[in-house]
This record gives structure tokens, C-alpha cells and sequence, in this order.
């Protein structure tokens, strides 16, 4: 594996406004706590592409390199105002939301990220699944090729406890299939799997040819090893397939009362012993 | 009054991305449970200003009419991508931010709303109250002079719930106060006077001078009645006072779980039997 | 029975400090809500009686008989900074106790108040309880007598739920049996009974003959009828030995989250409602 | 770091009655836990400043010197009978209390104590937060000269869980640079820190150029290590900063269940262990 990473959700202001720490605290802090990588969520404080000149992108390249933090992955926040749908049936919401993933390919380029994760989008009352998918593979193809000039990756998510459009491992797979680009992988979140009630190792080894990245998270979003989500079977099932992405922590950032250190602490504590037995 | 409203949230993708209604299918909806007004949070897929052409809007006004629903207030959707925080140390998303108010103030104007609610934004870590509480200020004197222009009231919302700035009663009295403009006022939100444990009917005689909208929520995001707060005495004060705006539901947004007919048609129906008494 | 009164505790600073509402205001809100009787704990900021002019308290009585709002009772506040507890086995504060129930006592004759409530105090740490009862015995005599030359009446509470000397019916009926006045009775309060796991109409039968007063709150604290404690089997039990006193609700001020009036109204719709049967 | 100290709270009984043990026996147990300091609340039965002869202070004196035991800190009990609102409307209250903060200067004096902890006061109903922040202010200036005559810092705490002047670390910073004296500081507790579901380390970097003192608390007031604050973070932060006053526990005193040698003996045990780290 190339190592252990943290997501900056818990850290900035998605879903909830606070706590907010700039990009600069969070890459610190990560530092601190011993994680090899930090995906960042391109929301604001963090990196919302427009609020980021050339300038702050190079300093904030310098501040990873001196912190040795790689960027293991990069993600645009669905759901909030400009909702950033590839599968809605407004025409202009579709075309806002592939440039937004262009801008953020562009950023992960800057910040030297191999991977970007693909949010398939949703199915809007009123439209129905077969356009939704067809949307969504529309906007997977345009993002892909713009990622492939770029040397990026996208990991197509199943997000079945926030959306109803690509809920479950082999949803993921048949649309990365007809994506036909090499660069258009898959991923999935311990979380989402959890939500399904379905095992994540079955999806480690279901996805074993394409899984690009993975995101661990416990039942109720806690550090690995608080809740009920088996996870040594989750460590072995990656060991068996000779994963060799990273492992990203997705926690504590679904309500206000998180503190985004104990969830990076106890996270980082608990995969360290897990993975030196 | 003015009449009972609803707000869009609960049939929209903030911050939960689904259920997602149609503006055009929450107007239809919203008439049929008997709502006087509705509450347009500009977030897509309802009202992101940018995905809505003028024909769209003259579309959306003239369904409004017929349906005799009339635009109770609007308001933008804090915390996702663009973060829409004027508080922010980030001058990049300040500057965005106020552009935003002034589309989401064009449409109110477009759509015939009197209102627009400002969320005076959050204090980023490094950052301090002082100088959020300068850049929040600074924010709501232009949009408020750009809002005179169009003939919309500014309406200071309290938000301790999701916020650290402007928390309470005093706050929104005072920011309004150093506005100085006629049209920049203030409202309140049941739910965040809840989260302070404070008392509704206070904030409204607290307001009275400058009360210009009202949120109604019992405890957990419920409709009135549901829960523990005691509109009897909320109702009682906004008479005392000759309130003469609009009762307006935010509720049932907080949570994928929320079936959004359930709480339009409760909040309704409780708040009918109420008045009557 | 004299009729339905509610205690100010839940408008007031103790324990919690907030909320916090002038006696003025708990005056006016308990007149709305259609109550006969205020019960009145001195301490601040309602009538802590340093902070009591004879100039305001004229006024305040005046404002009494304006909303036809009679004082059904008053008590002092144990366990805050000078503590008020006439069992210590300091004689400082036994002395300092003891003249802040001669205030109390003189604020009611002002107030035209009946009854005084009695709280006999707790056992420290290294007294034994022989000797505590002893002081608290001297104590209520000393306060006895001085209350009946100011036309008072005494009524001796056990407070199991906070204390460690008066625990029960038989402990208050044997204290006021010893004090030998006429002027010094009992009272109880469900909430004491219920954590006991006493019932509370057994109460009401073993302390007929010296019932002077008597406190509703039902389980948690919550207004009777909200919880698991049977008041139409005290409210009988109150008829079947004439009780002539007030219902005096004690509820609702043992949490921040508590709303005054929401406990003020449930409370009296629901007697209302029962004794209406 | 001057060393663990714990706050005779739990010991007392303040705001519950019991359990109560007098000072002379709280002072003996902490030194036998291993405590290098006791911080004292000024109420009875521990020192409620009226009850305290000069000989008896003189041999408490001689007690703490036998064990070993520093005074960390001092303060009075708000809330309780007196109210000690500093912010209250009533000019009595506010002269009592002022009043009252010169006896624990006083006591503090007398016991060799360099820190009195500065309660700022709440909001009364129908008065606003600017009044209420010119009395508090008022009054801790005027308690501020007082205690530097008697070389003792004011530590001003935000206590939001409590109260509603005070809330935040850039609450008690702007007070405290208002009041323009050098012994007028501030400390926090973790414990109001996470009622606002803000984060301790924070708080140590914010306030450190004038961070008197500090309180530990994990959620619900447990001894640090049983709940979800992040304690590692926050001795990290203590010792970043230079911090160099004691670390308080100030914890199960909310609820008579509490045993008070449990919470004594797991929060050094925790301490320990994480210093030693």
C-alpha cells in the first residue's frame, strides 16, 4: 500500500459550517499525526479551484513537500448549492458540474494527485434511471479524457447512503466498463457498503482488477475500530489482492459535535496496530 | 401575518442530496397542502441562480401565480462548495459570496420576493472574531445597498446552531444596527433559539422593532406541535407585537430519513388548528 | 383547594443560571396562563431579599393583585455559595441560615404569603445524623416561632432526591412533631416520593392532618400528566381529606434545555383538565 | 507546568446538596491521589468567605502546607441564592457580588493563591447584551484593581454551557483586553469548549498570550480520558505555548451520582500516564 490517508472533510466547512481550518492548519496537523497522505475535499476552506491563484497553489505544493504529505486523492462536494449533479436534467447544471471536475483535475495535477473520485450524481423526481445513467456516463467520459491529458485517474464511488443512482459494487463497475477509458477506475467507502448492509472484503475482492482507492469509515462515521465494521477482514481482503492505493480515512465529519483530531488520532492509532500485527 | 409558508430545503439536496423535487413540483405540492407562501432555498436543483435562464424565471413566476403562492423569502445555501461565507479571511470568497447575494437578490426581485435572508457567515480557525465580525459587516452594507436598489428587505438570521458568529438575538440587533439601512432587519429561527436553550417568544419581543420574517421548527427539525418547543406562546407574542410577516417551515431537511410531505402537511395542519383557537 | 400555582425556579437562575426572568415578568406570565398562586424562590434574580427594597416591594405586591396572582408559598434556595443548611455542623452558617428564613419569612408577611417552606438540611461529611437532626430541630423552632409572630406557617419538606436527613413522611411528620408549634407542618413533593419509588397518594393519607402545602412535578421533572407518576390518584386522595391548599408545580427548572412556559401551560391544561373530570 | 490540580466541586455541595465533605478532608484525599494543587469554589461547606475566622484560615493554611497541597485557584458559585451576577440589572446584585469577589480576593490572599476565576454574568430577561457587557466589564475592572493591590490575576472564562455574555475564547480575550490591566487574564474549560462543539487545542493557541489557567473536563463532565475530547491535542497545545499554570480538573460535580474519589483518582491516573508519554 502507498499508505495512510485522511480526508479534510472533518476538518473544513462540508455539510456543516464549522469547524473550518485553512488547508495550511489541516496539512499540519495530518503531518503531526504521522498520515504518509491528505485527501482533500474541494470545497471551501480548503480548495474550492476559484479562490486558488497559481501563487497559493505553488505555496501550498511547497507545505506538502515540506510536511511529506502526499495528495492521495481529490473530490468535489456534491449537494450543496450548485449542486454538481452529472445526472440532472438541467442541461446547465450537467455542463457546471464537468467543468468543476475539470477544475479540480487541473488542481490535482498542480498539487501532484494521481487520483480525482467520480460522484455518479442522482436521480432527480420527475427524470428516470436510464437518463440518469446515460447523463452520468456522458459527463464520466467528457471528465475521463480531460483526466487522461491531465495523467489522472477518476474512481467512480457508490454512494448508496447519499444518492440512488450508483449504489452498489457492480453499479460502479458497469459504468466504469462503459466509460471504456483506462483511467476510469473504481473505488468504495466502508460507510456506503455499511449502509447496504453488505460486507466490505466481498467488495475488495469484487472490485480487486479496478479498485483504485478505498475509504475507511465505521459504522456511524467513527475512526476505524470504534464501531462494527470488521476491518481486519477489510486489511487481509487488500493484502490478498495486492492493493496499492491508499488507505483514506472518510470519518467525522458528518456533524458538529466531531472533533477533527480525535478522529485523526484515534484513526491513524488503530490502523498502525492493525497493520503491524 | 402574511400567511403560512414552507421552506425548500426538506424537497431539495441540501445538504442531504436526496429526496430531490423540481422547484415546479414543491410549488404544486406546497398549493395543495393550502401553503400561503414558499421559501426558496437558491441551492440547485431548485433556484441556483445561474442554471435559470429569464425565460425559466417568467415560467416559474406565472406557475406561481396560478398556484397563488406567493415567494415568501429566499436565501442561499451556506456551507458546501463555494463555502458563501462573508466572514471568510479568504477575499476570493468573500467577494464571490456577495456576488451571489446580488443573483439570489435579482431573482427575489424577478420572482416578486420581499425578502432575502443574510447568514452573516463563520469564524475560519486563525482568524478572529473582530475581524470576522468587520469583513460580515462590511458584506451586508453593500448587499444591503445593492437589495435597497431592488426593493428587497435584508433579513439578519442567527444561526448558533451551524455557526459561531452571529449566535443570538443581541448579535442580529446589533450587526443590523451598524448596517445602517432601513432595509437591512432581522428574523429567528425556533431552532437555533432551541439550541441556545433559549425562549422563542423572547427573541420576538427582543425583535419586535425589527422582526421581518420568522422560522418555525420545534426540537429535531420537527413541525410545531412534534416536539418540545411552545408555539402557543411564539404565536401569542408575534400577535403581541402585530408581526406582520410571514410563519415559515424550515423543517425536515436535516436528514435523508425526512419524508418532506409528512412535515409540509403537519406544520400546516398544526398551525391551522392553532390560529383558530 | 385554594387553587393551581406554579414555582419560579423554572423562570430563574437556580441551579442552572440561565434562563433568567425578572419576578416581574414570571408575575405577569403565570396570570396569563391562568394560574391563582405564585410560588416564589428567593433567591436571585427574583426576591433574594437584600436585593429587595420596602419601595419594590410594595410595588411588586401591588403588581400581584393587578393580575389576581396570590403568593401560594416561599422557600429559600439550599446548596448554592452560602449553602443554607440549617443541619451543618458549622454554627456560622446554622446562624447565617437561620436569619435568611427570618428574611424570607418577613418577605412573605409583606407578600401577603401563607406558608414558608422548611428544607432541614443534609449531613456532612463527619457530622452524624443524631446531631444533624438536632440542629435542624433547633432551627425550625427558633424559625417557628419568629414565623408565628409574623402570622406564617411553617411546612417541613423531605428532599430525598437531594438530602441525606429528611427523607420521608415519617421523617417530616416526626421533625414537625417535635417542633411543637402549631405553625410548624409538613408538605411533600411527588418528585421526592417518585424517587423513593414511593406513592405519592400514600403520602397524602399519612400527612393529612399537618398537610399544609404540596408540590406536583411528575417524573424527570416534567409537568404532570407528561410522565409515570398517577395524579388522578393524588388528586382523589387530595379531595378524600379535604386539602385545602394549593397545587403548587415544582418543574422544569433541573435543565438548561427546559422552556418555562411550555411546563407553566402543559401543567395547568392538564390539571384543569383532571380536576374538570 | 506548575502540576494537576482538582476543584473541590465534587466534593461539596454545589449545585447539588450532597455529597458534602469540609475542606479540611477534601484537602487531605486530593494529597493522597497525588494532587499537587486543589483549586477551592468559595462556597459552603469548603469557604464560603463569611464562615472562615481568621484562625480557622490560618490552621486550613497550615493543613495545605502539611500536605503538600498548592491553592491552584479560587472562585465563587453563580446561580446559586445570591446569584453573583456581575451583568445583572440589578445594581444590588451587582455591588453584593463585586463585593463577595473582594472576600475570595481576600481568601485567595490569605491561602497564598495567585489565580481568582472571573464568572462574567449573564443576560437577564429584558436586558441586552451591550448593558450586560458594560456592567461585567465595570465590575472586573473594579475587581481587577482590587486583586492587583492583593497580587492576584483575574482569569476571565467563557462559560458558555452556563450563560449566554461570555461564550468564546474571543469573548473573554475582547473583555479582557478591555479591561486594561495586567492581571486581568483569561483561562477556558474543555468542557464549555465542547458544549460548543468547538475544539480545546484551539482554544490553547488562541488565547495563549494570556492563558492564566485551564480546566479539564471530558464530555459530561467525566474525568479526562473517559469521553471524546481530544486531551493529547490539548497537552500538545499546553506545552507548544509555554504553558506554565495548573492543569484543573474540574469535573463530576453535575450530578449526585458522582462519586467524587473516582473522578479524583481517574483523572490523575490519566495525566500521569499521558505526561509521561
Amino acid at each position: 500500500m502507498k499508505g495512510i490517508s485522511f480526508n479534510t472533510w472533518a476538518y473544513s466547512s462540508f455539510p456543516a459550517w464549522v469547524p473550518s481550518y485553512p488547508l495550511e492548519e489541516v496539512i499540519k496537523r495530518l503531518a503531526y499525526f504521522g498520515y504518509d497522505g491528505i485527501e482533500i475535499g474541494c470545497a471551501s476552506p480548503h480548495a474550492w479551484p476559484e479562490y486558488l491563484s497559481n501563487n497559493r497553489r505553488s505555496e501550498i505544493l511547497k507545505l506538502l513537500k515540506t510536511n511529506n504529505l502526499d495528495v492521495a486523492a481529490m473530490l468535489p462536494a456534491p449537494g450543496g448549492g450548485p449542486g454538481m449533479n452529472t445526472a440532472s436534467p438541467l442541461a446547465e447544471e450537467r455542463k457546471y458540474t464537468i467543468n468543476h471536475y475539470k477544475d479540480v483535475i487541473r488542481l490535482a495535477h498542480d498539487w501532484e494527485c494521481p487520483t480525482v473520485i467520480y460522484i455518479a450524481g442522482w436521480i432527480v423526481y420527475g427524470s428516470n434511471q436510464t437518463d440518469a445513467w446515460h447523463y452520468s456516463l456522458e459527463a464520466i467520459k467528457e471528465i475521463g479524457e480531460f483526466a487522461q491529458k491531465m495523467g489522472v485517474t477518476m474512481a467512480i464511488e457508490p454512494t448508496a447512503s447519499d444518492s440512488n443512482l450508483i449504489e452498489s459494487a457492480d453499479d460502479a463497475l458497469l459504468l466504469s466498463e462503459q466509460a471504456e477509458l483506462d483511467n476510469v477506475k473504481v473505488m468504495f467507502d466502508t460507510f456506503h457498503a455499511l449502509y447496504r448492509n453488505e460486507v466490505s472484503s466481498d467488495y475488495v475482492y469484487k472490485m480487486q482488477d479496478k479498485l483504485q482507492h478505498i475509504h475507511l469509515a465505521d459504522s456511524d462515521r467513527l475512526p476505524p475500530g470504534e464501531g462494527e465494521c470488521d476491518f481486519p477482514s477489510v486489511l487481509k481482503a487488500l493484502k490478498d489482492v495486492n492493493y496499492d492505493g491508499y488507505l483514506s480515512m472518510e470519518v467525522g465529519f458528518h456533524k458538529r459535535e466531531a472533533e477533527p483530531d480525535w478522529y485523526a488520532r484515534k484513526s491513524i492509532e488503530y490502523l498502525r496496530a492493525e497493520l503491524g500485527k
